[in-house]
């Protein structure tokens, strides 16, 4: 336990001294996935009752204590893919990632970090959050070569503030921003997405900051009878689309149907397995 | 304890069968005070170090286990109150309300309530939440002699979806209908509050919703340090207010002055004690 929860503190030490898309910042999650995966190799995996279709569900169990549920064939996919990822990351050699791989490493690795939390920190929603937002930013700092801001100045006839964000990266004048909010899960909370878009869009213009929300999941466990369901609002998330603003891309690590099935339909939403982030992007700041 | 949380359970089977605007729930709400106050009485008060200026605050204490922080002042002038407070609601006789004595009752009953819950259920957020929203829409029922909607219907071309909202008070064709979001303390998901007005806004059309935000209070207690603190964006609302929505008022029990202040400057956000309600809403509905 100790070892996990060292390494995440370190990770977020090196983040402020080098810069949350350093090399530093990469070898220490490499580190935090090994410290990982190896407490996790030892732990009981307890199988749970799948409410969502073609998909199967597993806990990782020590004692009585039970983590969140983990998408058994995306893990275990993962797993093997681990390495890819990291090398990807390293060599900043995005051409030839799979998307496909990269998603399911990368839900490896975060699910995995949230599932020690789980099991060593009972009821501690933070820390999980905390480095999912680490890795994501990460991934997008290593692709775009640029550090994320957290703040913007909003200078208004007489007045000035300071608007505190989700990550934002900016390309540089007359070209892409990109807003980057990151979630493990959204429920009710996620029209703070659509409204801090519209905040964006409302201060700089339309069209200057492109909306890409990233998630890692909409599931939910009950303890009681050990099933997994799926918690999602297809056509809340239409409305917010059509009426409050418009994200470019929402990408997922487990990426629920109801969600995809959005991008099949007008006004479509598209949303995609993370993965796809570095095909799509390219044509995003072309 | 069981009979604050048997109390409080009877109010919301009551609500379901009577109405919540109905004298029923009324008749529960007052066996609720004379529950509460009777517990809160023989409990002992714990003196804070205030940081709001010109305010103190204490807590209700059961051995270690402290409550919320109180307004002293607004508490112990709600004491008197109460009884007109509910002599007002049973006679639906608003135009003598005092706004401030009314607002110090009802501040008196929720967060006598809201502590109550603290020292009982340690960590229980949704209890509180639940009954102040119970309390706060009798009163919008009360005075608007109506019942309140949570769904409303969107018909937009090929398209139908139901669409979960906050109070809706509906005063019927070609009159005002009022968008009434509750809460004890807003911080950062405030944002919510606007985007579902925009959202009503722009299903509906602008102009057809009031949206009026009903707040407890602001306050924080470091529990160690035995410390108050008052959490306010007020510039953040301003943005807010200037591009994603417009709420036409913001009520709060325990008002604080940052927020107050809103009402001075261009663009004016009119944030006022909750008691100001009834002599605002004739000239809202007119």
């Amino acid at each position: 336990m100790t070892d996990i929860l060292k390494t995440f503190a370190s990770i977020k030490k090196v983040r402020t001294q080098h810069g949350l898309g350093s090399d530093e910042v990469l070898s220490c999650l490499r580190q935090l996935y090994e410290t990982t995966s190896s407490f996790l190799s030892k732990c009981a995996r307890q199988e749970l009752t799948s409410k969502v279709g073609g998909k199967t569900y597993f806990s990782f169990l020590i004692g009585k204590v039970i983590s969140r549920p983990i998408n058994e064939t995306l893990y275990n996919a993962g797993t093997d893919g681990i390495e890819s990822m990291f090398h990807f990351l390293q060599d900043r050699n995005f051409e030839e990632v799979s998307p496909s791989e990269f998603t399911a490493a990368c839900y490896n690795f975060a699910v995995g970090f949230c599932a020690c939390i789980d099991l060593l920190k009972k009821g501690d929603q933070k820390t999980p959050g905390t480095l999912f937002e680490i890795l994501i930013g990460h991934i997008y700092a290593r692709r775009l070569g640029i550090e994320p801001n957290r703040n913007i100045d909003v200078l208004n006839l007489d007045m000035r503030a300071s608007l505190p964000t989700d990550f934002i990266y900016d390309l540089g004048e007359g070209k892409a921003k990109f807003h980057l909010p990151v979630k493990t899960s959204t429920r009710e909370r996620v029209v703070q997405v659509w409204a801090h878009q519209r905040l964006l869009d409302g201060v700089y213009g339309t069209g200057r900051f492109l909306g890409t929300l990233v998630c890692m999941t909409e599931t939910k466990l009950d303890r009681e009878k050990l099933e997994v369901v799926e918690i999602c609002l297809p056509s809340q998330w239409r409305l917010y689309q059509m009426y409050i603003a418009q994200l470019t891309r929402i990408y997922y690590l487990d990426l629920p149907d109801p969600y995809r099935q959005l991008g099949n339909e007008f006004p479509r939403i598209h949303v995609r397995p993370l993965g796809e982030f570095f095909a799509d992007v390219d044509s995003l700041i072309a």
